[in-house]
């Protein structure tokens, strides 16, 4: 079972413009091969259907942790979308009839063909697709029930990640994805370090050598720079109120680019941050009739809830 | 962000045999178009994606609190699915290198070739897929943007997915699929009235009375009786520790098939129950090794760590 | 635009046995590449986009002709997959509850597992995929612009069909699948001569020689004999109430396989017959509620129509 | 059986410029998940596998005639990517060599990268795609045997598809786009309507309260206007010569949005107008040769036909 | 470029019966996302991809020339499964009528459903999909332009091969498709372990520390053990006439499981065999006519070019 | 068996400038529908799968022989994109850390949105995908097992890829695109005629006629005029050491559009190229490390084992 925390591991500053040519290569991070969705489900079929659970104990205390903090971070990707695709209005706009039939959209945003459905299937939100529109398919999990063939599976998942990511850094420079990506460089190299780990306890194969791949170092970017300050690039959180308790016989010791494992005892809440705030826009009928109007109608439900 | 607790939603019973066939229409409920997953997916799009989750208060705390209910109901089908590929044995089986290239595994268990990725690439364990193989995929979550639709498309999915849950639960007499599908129809059907009472708050029109879908009652079946039983069909869960504290201004008032709706301030743990241990298999190199050496490393481990 | 007319092109005989494998083989010619759905859609397609629609006068009207005779194909392939997953019975069965907690559905009809999806999705009722269970897909449809080309894929894609019909026919020894294949052989032959003849007016060459593809003729099978004792494989009907008055100067002459090419002015309706009646059943909660329910609530339907 | 009328359903104008990037949008109504090709086939599969077909009366004929209905929109939205993908041209054009080795194709039309395919596969027309260039695939077709869930559905799928038009409105200003739209913002809008009827004639749940959806009347434009103001959105045409004569059984009484529900036993001639005329274009090799020469042989044929 | 020999690596013995069941779990190592057709997809487009490939030489090399031996491996697969659906018969069969309307095929040959394409659209004969079906795709490639990157996941893909084939062979007792396993366990361990080697030389982490993965040694199993005798383990052999002549610089020193790599100049064409001979069968229509006539076809060809 | 040679078919010029945009409509002819990983899987399978290859003689040489010629051309399809992609630079470029936090790369390169899979998944490298970026799938593979079907296939399939290539070469300018669509025209033209020549000595039916489709000659392109100057379009090559010597049963006499066949027995070797040389980039982080490193690393390699 898992529990919500209804915040962002971080906060996301505005963005700066509408960006939907960013936005579209975010989605590579959200539903491509190497994105969240795939570390998340990854992580979650494994950890369902890992053999000897209690046998193999902090291996699998580790999956299944790890797992949860990926969910936290398919969010950090759809916020960073979403913000891209609005950009700083988060007021009510657009209201009126005169907007459905006056000048087309496309016009105003600078064009939405990098991935139409961002407007017409999903009124300027994320999907659950990668940068070429493709959706994520259950494909891309790996679960072979050998524990040594999914961790080394794992360990290249997150380095194929992390090259993603700095390719998508390359190509916007919007400060809410840039925000995302730094904290996703930090925080992912702690989920490929503790795979390395894993393997170098069951099987003496030390993995870290090969690290970074790419060969340049997360303190190179400024937005990831911030998080190291913070050493969160040698903290593990548990995600749990009561489990997994025994993750800290795996992530202890010297890490493969410098600094000491560390368990932190509870999730990343000091930075956590409020959800982007998306305003209701009427040329994508979003939320619906008027925008103004659905949000008088919760108005009153909150008054008669009062009474 | 999301929590985990190391527990499934209830405990089920041991599977009386290896059942590949019913395992292959179980995976139907996760990775189908209406499967566990789809309904996780969309609830977790619509809910990153809602505008003005302020203002629209109870709304967006609805669809993102059952949002975590449903990563507990992927669990649940997972470990059916184990369970009916693995049968009753829980022990380490197989151990010694005559299994490699003694009887095929075909004869022993009555046929993989339902879905036969169910033991070349999952070792016999569940996969991302539904009943005819095919991959669950993105396309499958529906997010407009406009909140009348996409709670519109929720009381759809829901009453597709307890269609198929029914007809599932007509192709196997296995005790642990049936427990699953008693307690989902149960939790299907307070889900699918909450989707109903919060088009009706904003529309008026009562989709109530097309209830259920289809017209047979969850009480005819004793593994849904029993959660009945414990008013489990009238309770939402609050799926946080401190957040979405306004959902009962929706989740109120009578429910179309009798009883009344209570909003439950926690998850429901007192019913929650164990993973279903799966033994270690040498047949399908599962964990790895000749199975009881992985956990010996384990062992170890947990040894060094205590010294 | 298009009329519909309430029968089926033939009359098919009673499925002797529920027989889910033969339905699974038969949706190759549903939703298969080469099945009716691929088809219809290459003709409608190339017709909808064929330039100099006036100046191509017969070539146009050929293809936009055959197109609406394939509808027809369709349902009568659909009628056949629906008669083979539900066996000769045609009233209202499996009234009342006990079916849905009683025998499961797998053991009264001898195994659904050839394709779940009959069951669990579509209720023992035919579906738009082929014979794997994978979904017919627009990659299947040529248009590619250039007439000769075109005209030179629809023959082979034709003679595919035909090859893929005579397999299936092989594969079951029902008599409404073998009627229907019987039947389809010979308008299928006529659609591949037609196509035949189209590109021997444009260039010369004469694809006739390559036929039958396989080399054998539809005489040796009994279902197809009896229509070809009609004349059904010399006549190319004319599927509109005003319009495709030149296809005759294309479809005239000496055939490949024997007989002289005859236009007729009207569809094939001497023939036609009643739809598959199927029976109402509890085990797929179709229509819905207890069957019988939803029969007499239509049934009032009239009745007040009538006051 | 269908038959064909060489007519499109209303007459097109013709597009301003070519226009790809409008073109590529457009194919969402043609093949996404939401499109006319969608609507289309749910309708055709659920009426040729629904049981009790002579019991059910209207509601089997409300759903086999709407299917009839849908094809001919299928032709209009490719009909409107046609004009868009060649524009104002309808002479042959391009003839001669120097085309085929002179100034790229993309520099002339501003760019054919929306969607690669409609140059290089469909030689600038129309795809069975939707607006990122997927396939149309048979897992957008829902056909569950029951008969309460089905219209639930085909509710759904109607109103998904609006909103998806409505959206689509917003991305072009061309003339023929826009008046194909507003013909089918009508034409939906009847379906949707009478689908909502048929629920609430069998369960009493008035889905009208929640329409339209989005909450936007269709009079808002003026496309749409011009067929209200000859009451096309109160009318349900009867789409066969002699059969589906019990619809009106079911569309009758007052509608959602004003107005009274009217059945006309005969399609809308009245309005039908003549195919958008395509020229042959040397650049794609289309229709082949020289554009010229093939006209010329079709010319011939007409000629020895009449002696 | 390349050339083709008309050999396969290793004679294989004839199967023992028609074997429907394994042969469609054999595709898995055809088409499957670990098959042969990705081995070599993914080394032809890393090594057409490779940057600096005169700089980095053996590396370069290494790739391209392993590329060149899995073409003979994909070979191999598929005369494995077309014998196992064709059974120990080579002469033609079935010539005559009769077949074609008499017993249905898949009585003959013990179901046909595992992969129904292998009868319908192959007839009978291997296709580019996995065991349940899917066909092989593009997004099984991995080349990402890192080469450290590139070689970590050619490790884990052989791995991850190897993996699939040892449950394969435990699915299948056939003589045919398990020499060809044992020949493939070998030669698979030789290119995981030459990019262990390659890894090893450029950062230094010992990857052959993992190994085997699964722990169970290619010497366990009779038809590997055959080919270990033969120090087939310890050989790279160079697929060129002239090129690829440093590989010797990686492929050089003690192996992970025992022995010295060694490089060897040339193809293995000692052990080379002639195809699996597959007779004419009129069942399927293949090859076309009855059988006997286009060999005899074939035949006069001959003489006629010897006149 | 095959063996690799370490050349191109013919040379490349370089590419004027990064060009994205041709690059993304290249890729048709690299992981289309009828692209040259189509041509070579479709005469790799049926080569594999041919019944009675020795009785067939010289028609299942020249299927395996066109076979491997097609290899070379998936390599010159792939030597042009990456030209595209990469321009006329083949030094070290982006050295050092800051182009990592830098411009934008879609600045510099002109936006890279056509496939973003070009940058963010191959490094700026080409993928087995098509135009539209979906990835080359097996469903492109056709193996009836009947030899007539399986001829009119490949004939179908060379003029739909000269189709194909006329309208790419009308969609680039670039020297090194043009020069390989020259090349291929007259290849592809070879192939064509033979597989029409096997169908006219099998069957009598002279597909010639029909030639060329579309109605333009190779010679109005200079870039294939060259090689038709070569009379490259009269010969077929033998790939293959010792094997397929009896192709010139098939491939001889008079040619569709003129001279007369002829076999070579060798592979083009006379014309053969270098591979385009690419840049290490550091802003792909290809091929790892700042670039420089990588090479150094190799240079050491060669250095030790000189010693």
């Amino acid at each position: 079972m898992f529990l919500r925390i209804d915040k962002l591991p971080v906060e996301l500053p505005q963005s700066t413009k509408v960006d939907p040519e960013s936005a579209a290569a975010v989605q590579e991070l959200m539903g491509g091969r190497f994105g969240e969705m795939s570390t998340f489900n990854n992580y979650l079929f494994q950890s369902m259907n890992m053999r000897g659970k209690k046998q193999l104990g902090p291996f699998y205390q580790l999956v299944a942790n790890i797992c949860a903090e990926e969910l936290g971070h398919i969010q950090l990707v759809g916020a960073a979308i979403n913000s891209l695709l609005n950009g700083p209005e988060t007021d009510v706009v657009e209201d009126g009839d005169e907007y459905a039939t006056g000048t087309p959209i496309a016009d105003l945003v600078g064009g939405l063909n990098f991935n139409p459905h961002h407007f017409i299937a999903a009124g300027r939100n994320s999907l659950p697709v990668d940068s070429t529109g493709a959706p994520w398919n259950g494909t891309y999990v790996f679960s072979s029930g050998n524990l040594i063939l999914d961790l080394l599976h794992n360990f290249f998942l997150e380095n194929s990640a992390r090259t993603n990511k700095l390719r998508v850094y390359q190509m916007t420079k919007d400060p809410a994805a840039r925000e995302m990506l730094g904290y996703l460089f930090v925080r992912g190299g702690v989920h490929r370090d503790a795979y390395a780990k894993a393997i170098q306890k069951l099987t003496g194969a030390d993995l870290g050598k090969m690290l970074p791949i790419p060969k340049i170092g997360n303190e190179v970017f400024p937005e990831a720079k911030k998080y190291m300050n913070l050493n969160s690039h040698t903290k593990l959180y548990r995600f749990s109120p009561d489990d997994y308790r025994d993750i800290g016989q795996i992530w202890e010791g010297p890490l493969p680019e410098g600094g000491v494992a560390e368990v932190v005892d509870a999730p990343p809440t000091e930075k956590a941050g409020d959800h982007v705030e998306l305003a209701g826009i009427g040329s994508a009928f979003a939320p619906d009739y008027h925008p103004q109007e659905v949000f008088e109608m919760a108005q009153q439900l909150y008054k008669s809830a009062k009474r």
